[in-house]
């Protein structure tokens, strides 16, 4: 079940001990984020939670901003669906409350966490994040489509924009002011973009 | 010149050896992490940047987290101006402009990521996060207010989260989705929060 991209990176095809392997190892990877955090994260520690040598590790992944990356493509995977209700700020409010409950999953939280700490300290981390949000968006941007289609707004210009005012906030407050995030947040943050997106309230 | 909270933390008077070293430390770990990251970031090489023997720092500051709070207590009070010229869409985009020039000086853009890799670990950190941002958007809600007085746009309903729209943006693609931020994605950012507010074009 592995992607192209992951399968490019451990060069190995998916099945038999391999993939037993690599699928203890990026689990007790995500595991030691959620226990630990990206700052004490050690090959060390994960190999002793996957079971297996750390030289296992070593040989196959290098370090730990590949391990991480790897864990990261491999739980990011999980699709956050995009509601139709027929109506854009009902849909909005939808995909903003299911992106906030995902990202509070421990293992999500402890990711997120990682690849903001990893910077561009390594450019493929960076990319595969570029890579998924841009999937994501375009896959959000149906929700803003529809409501074009069915009359309810005009085309606007930017709707993977639109999108990303909905989610934007929900990372901004958990990684940079720590600010609550109450179901009233959500409404808030929902009407603005249906707004912004020319719905009527 | 060190804060309330400051002083609290360190228990010192500013002023003399003690102050000296406390600042040729702090800058140590700024230093320390724009140049190895808060993944990296020990209290040793933090001591042997600053000239101090860990057994100082130690001593102070106890642990990594007290010492990048401090650091970023110390960073975080350079204040960013707050627009007045006259149009809120030009208020909102030249302090976008600026925060985003900000977030890309290294010592923040390091002390921002280390603070969303450590996570709920350390209480105090997310608590100096959340009351450094509250008093940045209560600043920054000025430019809508001013906005309300000279008649361009309605009160409305939340003055902070407007403001607030136009950041997250810039911090979410810094740390999350790493997507390129240009000219032009601040000028749309600053339209959308605009009209949000209720300005016109």
């Amino acid at each position: 079940m592995a992607s192209t991209s992951e399968r490019a990176l451990t060069q190995k095809r998916p099945g038999g001990r391999s993939a037993r392997v690599r699928a203890a190892v990026l689990k007790a990877t995500l595991e030691e984020l959620v226990a630990v955090g990206y700052g004490l994260l050690t090959i060390e520690g994960v190999a002793e939670r996957a079971g297996v040598h750390k030289t296992t590790i070593y040989r196959r992944w290098g370090d730990r901003e590949t391990l991480v990356l790897e864990a990261m493509l491999e739980r990011g995977s999980r699709e956050v669906p995009i509601p139709d209700t027929g109506s854009l700020r009902q849909d909005l409010l939808e995909y903003g409350r299911a992106v906030l409950a995902s990202s509070m999953e421990p293992e999500v939280e402890a990711v997120v966490r990682a690849v903001a700490a990893i910077g561009d300290s390594d450019p493929r981390v960076a990319e595969a994040a570029r890579t998924f949000w841009r999937t994501r968006f375009a896959l959000a941007s149906r929700m803003i489509e529809r409501a074009t289609e069915r009359g309810e707004i005009p085309p606007p210009p930017d709707a993977a924009l639109i999108a990303e005012m909905v989610i934007a906030p929900i990372y901004f407050r958990m990684l940079v002011s720590r600010e609550r995030m109450d179901s009233e947040f959500m409404e808030r943050v929902a009407d603005l973009a249906a707004e912004v997106a020319g719905a009527q309230r």
